[in-house]
């Protein structure tokens, strides 16, 4: 596995130490995995993390203890780390380290602390008379995590790019009579063989009229002459999350699945062509939904554009209409999303295309490199 | 998939209902996927459930409108399903559900709602003078789910026999030269031809020193002569969980591998032997711990002995030493849980034996049913 360099997580930790002093926070405690694997390459599932100004104090128990003393020795060691020992609760370790530390104004990551946790850290911080205030922070590690470093991108390009002879094993299955487990087998396969080291979800072959929904999986329907087939995948490398969308027919194709698969393409492309630093997240959905409306399929594209990609299969940015939750985000060179339109029509069937793009300076470049003929060669 | 009848699903709405009337709570909104899974049958990865005296109101988008509309046509429909559409954030319509019904008093799972989401509905529903009150509770599906019903039991046998053909496909390829990622591949293909609709979490194939980092998962290194290979592997079989642990060697096994084997087993087999109602699952733990002890390897097992197995792969009951964090749980028949003490030796490598066991009026159940030896056939 590659991981970023000593050099470049130091970089990632001074931006979040701004941010700690802009905000007056003595410490962030940080408890989503993926911010914690950012800033120190500890990949583990579980850990607790509490950035300070000179220290990044890592709390793992007993089954990452070896693992973070090989990280240390290798040249992707992390900058000023300072491991702690998690014998009990991982929360129960966090206020002692708070404590030892004599932190009285900590951070923490309010999207990914529970209201159970953050109650008990409250409680028994009050209960055991420390000087200590949690204050709610959000979208800290993600902000930075939006515009993907060098070594990133490399990453994320490379993540795509294995997804060719994937697509392609599993375009060679298309034909009457095989199932959708079988090609997701097939899919399943192929990634390992271009050496993912694992899936970045659940593989999606959805024929016929499984096709209308948008997360089915893979069952057993075997495929039938004229189907439309939504195939949607994708591997992780090094870390790094690749996504891709294609969907051909047992051919031959009807006059109908012609027109839907035109009209999401058009709506994917019109999308694609919309990206370049300073519009706005709402505006590459609004270019690929506005083509959808024209060919009357605007009901029947019920969710959002696209999503960020890197160390989480959706991270932020997130390509959607204007929404009260979600803030329309202007692009930056250096983000990687996905743009992946649909067309839903319920009992008869689906299109979904995704490709994933990377903001450049002048537009975007197209990370997946897949054919998108509908009738696979 | 199989799925659980309507009969059986009112049964289980009835015990949360009854909870809700002891909490004096009008409403229960339900955030955890397989929690929602359990009462209404809905396998979708988003949703927001509001149950309650009269109706489980379900909040789904555009995605699952369609798998939830044929739910309902199916034997396995949700009774008293009311399904709401999410067009935009689904707390925004959480809000709309819990004021057009009138609730003023309504829990929610504080194991299982950020502290982010949490504050953004207090605060409009404050902003939106709705006379509501959310009160956090903890546990009240969880703890219906830690007994299965017969249903559930049946999908968990099959579910953990299903690993003795995966468990021997992958002791066939132990020998040196080969890599723990072919393994990994052969178990996981081996899982799909089983049947199995996905794997319960990444497979460990962890050989020689690799042993000693109980979450390694499955690298490049080759197997050579006299390495312990642990493997670790389950799958999902109609939603319901197994997890298999075995330790083999590379033979021929040096004399300390063989020791630390028969300890662990021996420790595995105490634990088992353990089990029947009314005992804690503190005194499971302490059972195979106290073995380990004995031959001086309790500093080489540093997690807990097992935890429940259902929907999710890691539920209650814990099976740990008593923790500040985890309260003791007293076992009763229909209670399903992992067993797998295990032993890691830094730079050496490791051994754990899993298996998956129901209990039962007298003792328990073993559910996996895979040969233990060392040397495997």
């Amino acid at each position: 596995m590659t991981l970023a360099g000593s050099a470049k997580l130091a970089a990632r930790q001074t931006t979040v130490r701004r941010a700690l002093e802009t905000l007056k926070l003595e410490a962030l405690v940080v408890t989503a995995p993926s911010n914690i694997r950012y800033l120190t390459n500890h990949g583990g599932s579980a850990g607790v993390l509490v950035v300070t100004g000179d220290a990044m104090h890592l709390l793992i128990d007993f089954r990452y203890r070896e693992a973070v003393r090989m990280l240390q020795a290798s040249p992707s060691a992390c900058p000023s780390l300072r491991p702690w020992d998690v014998s009990g609760s991982y929360d129960e370790a966090l206020l002692d380290c708070l404590g030892q530390l004599g932190v009285s104004t900590a951070g923490f990551e309010s999207p990914h602390l529970t209201v159970a946790r953050h109650d008990w850290l409250v409680r028994t911080a009050s209960a055991r008379k420390l000087p200590l205030v949690f204050r709610s922070t959000g979208g800290i590690v993600e902000t930075a995590r939006m515009v993907k470093d060098d070594a990133e991108i490399d990453a994320l390009r490379e993540a795509a790019r294995r997804l060719t002879p994937v697509a392609q094993a599993a375009f060679s299955m298309v034909r009457p009579g095989v199932s959708e487990r079988a090609v997701a087998a097939r899919i399943e396969n192929a990634m390992r063989d271009a050496g993912y080291e694992r899936t970045a979800f659940d593989t999606i072959v959805a024929s016929g009229p499984n096709g209308a929904l948008p997360h089915h999986r893979a069952g057993d329907r075997k495929f039938e002459t004229g189907d439309l087939v939504v195939l949607d995948f994708g591997g992780v490398l090094d870390g790094y999350c690749s996504d891709l969308t294609r969907t051909v027919v047992v051919a031959p194709p009807s006059a109908e699945a012609q027109r839907v698969f035109a009209a999401v393409r058009e709506a994917q492309q019109a999308a694609i062509e919309a990206v370049r630093p300073g519009i706005a997240t709402t505006d590459v959905d609004r270019a690929a939904r506005r083509v959808l409306e024209t060919h009357g399929l605007g009901e029947a594209f019920g969710h959002g554009t696209g999503h960020g990609l890197g160390l989480d299969v959706h991270e932020e940015p997130r390509v959607t209409r204007p929404r009260a939750d979600v803030a329309p985000v202007p692009l930056e060179p250096g983000m990687v999303f996905t743009i992946e339109p649909g067309a839903y029509l319920p009992g008869w069937g689906g299109v979904r295309i995704e490709d994933d793009v990377l903001v450049t300076e002048h537009g975007c470049d197209v990370l997946t490199s897949v054919s998108y003929a509908l009738i696979p060669d």
